[in-house]
């Protein structure tokens, strides 16, 4: 039996993490769970963040998962140490294989982070950067507007470009920066827009792509790799509504998902946490 | 005290791989020991590479070494998983970084490496690429001009570009790979001959970068990182001709080699495996 490896977000963001993870991994099965109910966390208490997560978690583990990735920006600076410190499979969050990825790939040492006001605000990329580089300048920027734009399906055109770059002026004002690090996992799909709008010269890191490398490589280090060569039937589950997250899912993936689930998180199963 | 980080090569190449180390991880200590007296290990057999490859190990776990760092295409595809197996520090070598890297880059899953003769006839990267996705195309090519080139100072005008342009011929022809693996060490330092040939919408994936950016999650993962600012002074140890070796690695590096040591490798350290 194929063990299969838990994603979990705070709603339909993650989705991105997961269809690079299907993408790079293509063995693998994988289990999304998205706390659509309540999403977003960003504004939410640390300590509701993180009774949420863990509710999350609890959920998955009953599904055997063999690895956990943490598909979310505010639910990985919260609480990624303490599920690393906790559980007995490798958990993997979003912010430190962005932070990597932005090492390797910046020559001058000055790396721009986007993100939204929660993850900007919390200091999370710069702590990160910083703990491996200390000499490296980072520049964040909070674009509240941008989620609420790719979640109405406003992906291109003209309306599009006009919020990118207003929004990114800040960044651009003086700046020597070389790369520039997606910090929030609905970024991904507006990426071909910040790209041209920061120009050719900046290398823009998708935190999806790269966290689904990281996890090939605990994955293979782990000896945990699928073998053989079955065809994976990925589940999805959602706390609130089903039909917007099939539409949101469809729309996002090149294939329609085939399995979604309506669940309801026991608030029970948290409380030894 | 600062445990250090080893890195074994059969010679010089490994060096590219070291310079990243040392860029994306500058808090690390890294002790580099290259066999130049035995190089090349490409040609010798399995059994041999493997015996020359543990007397290196053994030499480096007496300096308490936290991590080892296999910088060497054939010692990798020898040794590194009965390394990763008995070893109790953390292990990794340069083929499955180069290999995750591409999967991650490559959209039409068409992907090229070039490396020495016993790289590409071991079929590594094949295989690696393959037990990840098997519907992975792969395309390799020996290129046995590029190290006696690269050895003799030849980085960069006519006669370099004509090599590179003749060499790479084959693998031009009706490809429509999209990703490119330097599957040798030496070869970053004509990365840009390499990409040049190729054009610009083939990503050339250099496996010293890759390496470098693995070797940041598995100490983060393992609690391993350097804390605090300290400046390391790195320590570099070859089997032959010492200024041969420093004037390499000068030519090579940004900044000239500290602590240079000359070393033989006991034979007896060896015979228990």
């Amino acid at each position: 039996m194929q063990q299969p490896i838990g994603v979990i977000d705070s709603g339909v963001g993650g989705l991105t993490v997961a269809r690079e993870l299907m993408r790079q991994l293509p063995k693998e099965k994988f289990i999304y769970l998205g706390d659509t109910r309540r999403c977003p966390y960003g504004p939410r208490p640390k300590e509701q963040v993180k009774r949420y997560t863990w509710q999350m978690v609890h959920y998955l583990l009953e599904e055997n998962i063999k690895m956990l990735i943490v598909a979310c920006n505010t639910a990985t600076a919260y609480t990624l140490q303490e599920l690393q410190q906790t559980l007995a499979i490798p958990v993997i969050g979003v912010i430190e294989p962005g932070a990597r990825a932005a090492i390797k790939s910046s020559q001058n040492k000055q790396i721009g982070v986007i993100g939204t006001e929660g993850t900007i605000s919390s200091e999370a990329y710069p702590k990160t950067l910083k703990a491996i580089d200390h000499s490296i300048s980072v520049d964040g920027l909070a674009c509240p507007s941008f989620v609420p734009m790719i979640e109405s399906g406003i992906l291109s055109g003209e309306e599009a470009e006009k919020i990118v770059s207003t929004t990114l002026k800040p960044l651009k004002k003086g700046n020597k920066m070389d790369t520039l690090i997606l910090g929030c996992t609905h970024y991904p799909l507006i990426k071909h827009l910040v790209q041209a709008e920061m120009g050719v010269d900046i290398q823009v890191i998708s935190s999806g792509e790269e966290t689904a490398r990281e996890a090939s490589l605990i994955l293979a280090y782990h000896g945990l790799l699928q073998q053989g060569n079955s065809i994976p039937v990925h589940e999805f589950y959602t706390t609130g509504d089903m039909e917007k997250f099939r539409n949101v899912a469809n729309s996002w993936f090149d294939a329609p998902i085939q399995v979604l689930e309506l669940v309801e998180l026991d608030p029970i199963q948290s409380s030894a946490n």
